[in-house]
């Protein structure tokens, strides 16, 4: 089988590997596609060479069937559609102890702590593995994993119905975000400078505007006759969006603080006196949220074909990298892995 | 009757006036004692010019008894000891369509947008005349309205008994959040540097810790079992405070922004998300933020008597004024305005 494999910044190989057959409670995965997400970017990069080691196989956004089954593994069968959850939790530290095994402080994060999603035949604990419907297409299922970071974010909001949503930032996340928002009944509106980005988003009919030529707290205050929007999802990781979230927010207002920013932000602390407004982190996702993705690709409420912009073969996957470290162009790009499976 | 007026930055005046007799709906109550907090020290440090008028009598944290009652006014009898609840709401904006006056876009605070507390007769709308008990000393009765932010600070984070609560700054506020705390049921830990607050605090059985010396975070984690505190209440206005409230917290644990921050402050947002850390801003109160504030005053839960550093004549109102921008050597000082009552 094949698997790709990180060598060091910029540096990703194919490899041929011996299939990993599955152990007690292990289920062994012919994978069907996988996606690129920041985090492998970051990889590729070799900002995260501290967690990652050398020929680590990467990836954690997939889709696939099942190919062998472990001892003692019940509830699954050979050539079932499956995707999996990629985070293991240790159970004894304080967020664990506390029911917030997501936020885990000694989080096994599949593809950057331990083996990846990229390789044709993946062997991973059966907890993790998820049943698809039968009916879902595979190349959409590999998208349930950022589609659950998307309802585990919209969930810590608690966006209701008729809800003024305002997004910063239209990447994969911050679109999938719209999209959630949107299903959850919200009035969503989508911030993003980059032209591409703003076409696949308003090609699935969410209201997108360009921060460049538009004051966007003035339209959500006109939009909400002065009162501005109850919650902000901060996605673009720049220090403007930062401001333009803070700006926006309504009294006692929600920003959800999804984006990574590695350095610490100017923040209008004054604001959130003044308004009495909520920041709340939000990381990853809890099981429930994989559930609810995999229900909202299925039922076709987040649009799958729409943000797949391509599907390369595995020997693409270089390319892949390359064409979304660009940012602009492509929104999800996927490896097809079937033609690998042997 | 006397009254202070603020004639300008750092120029308080006491002038004879005239005693407004109350219009229907209206009381005049004979003022008791009068506190100073820190709006009042910005108002007499010129920052607060746009708001506060020439001549404007100022003045908020009081105590007194009624002398009159206007046309329609029941349920108040005259020599009933009272408080006021000096914030009146437009009842049409944004914020108080929700349901959220306290916040209300339109304000009226009594002592910055009208007359307030520091005059021997204050008329004022009876909706914000708020009885207290007959047994309750007039001096500690003065503490209300601190109190009553202490109460809303608290309540905001929603603190529940045995949570580790940690308050960063020990003022006036931070001492009464602390209190408040620890009547929840909490184990509060205060950060205070100056040295005198820190006497008063330790003398009132709240335990605080000079952050020069100690490092705070460690401190914490060692109580909590690696884990942090739960909840934060940044009440310094200091970027340092800032740093510690966001350090000191557990996973998804609560900060309430209580300081006013008039600069942009660097902050970790990093922690928000990887820790899904919330953010709460808290302003002034609500109506029944005063009556908890007053029972727990009556019942002896704030310890009001040893928060009272010095009662002076209202000849000493400048002198007062001045020893509570010095910082450290006073925590609450009153103004007894019962030899000017006539
Ligand atoms: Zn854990
Ligand atoms: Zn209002």
């Amino acid at each position: 089988m094949k698997a790709v494999v990180y060598r060091g910044a910029r540096d990703l190989g194919i490899e041929d590997r011996a299939p990993e057959p599955p152990g007690p409670g292990q289920v062994r995965i012919a994978v069907a596609y996988t996606g690129i997400c920041g985090t492998d970017l970051h990889i590729f990069h070799g900002d995260m060479d501290a967690r990652v080691g050398a020929s680590a196989v990467i990836g954690h956004e997939m889709s696939g069937r099942v190919a062998a089954l472990g001892d003692g593994v019940s509830g699954l069968t050979v050539g079932q559609p499956v995707t999996v959850m990629p985070t293991r939790a240790c159970g004894k530290c304080p967020a664990c102890r506390r029911g917030n095994s997501h936020i885990c402080h000694a989080m096994n994060f599949l593809g950057i702590d331990s083996p990846g999603a990229m390789q044709s035949s993946w062997t991973v604990p059966a907890d993790l593995v998820l049943p698809l419907p039968d009916d879902l297409p595979l190349d959409h299922a590999a998208l349930v994993e950022p589609v659950a970071v998307a309802v585990h974010d919209v969930g810590r909001a608690k966006v209701t119905s008729g809800e003024h949503v305002v997004v910063v930032g239209g990447g994969p996340v911050g679109v999938l975000i719209a999209a959630v928002a949107r299903a959850r009944g919200a009035e969503v509106l989508l911030v993003e400078p980059d032209g591409f980005r703003r076409g696949v988003a308003s090609g699935i009919g969410i209201e997108v505007v360009d921060p460049g030529p538009t004051d966007v707290v003035a339209l959500v205050n006109e939009r909400t006759g002065g009162a501005g929007a109850d919650v902000a999802f901060e996605v673009s990781g720049s220090a403007a969006g930062v401001g333009t979230a803070v700006d926006v927010l309504t009294t006692r207002g929600r920003l959800v603080m999804v984006a990574i920013h590695p350095q610490p932000r100017p923040v209008n602390l004054h604001r959130f006196f003044w308004r009495e407004l909520e920041l709340l982190g939000a990381r990853l996702y809890q099981r429930e949220d994989v559930v609810e993705a995999i229900r909202l690709v299925a039922a076709g409420v987040i649009p799958a074909q729409e943000l797949i912009s391509r599907v390369l073969p595995v020997a693409g996957v270089t390319d892949a990298f390359t064409a979304l470290e660009g940012g602009g162009g492509v929104m999800k790009v996927l490896l097809d892995w079937q033609e690998e499976a042997r």
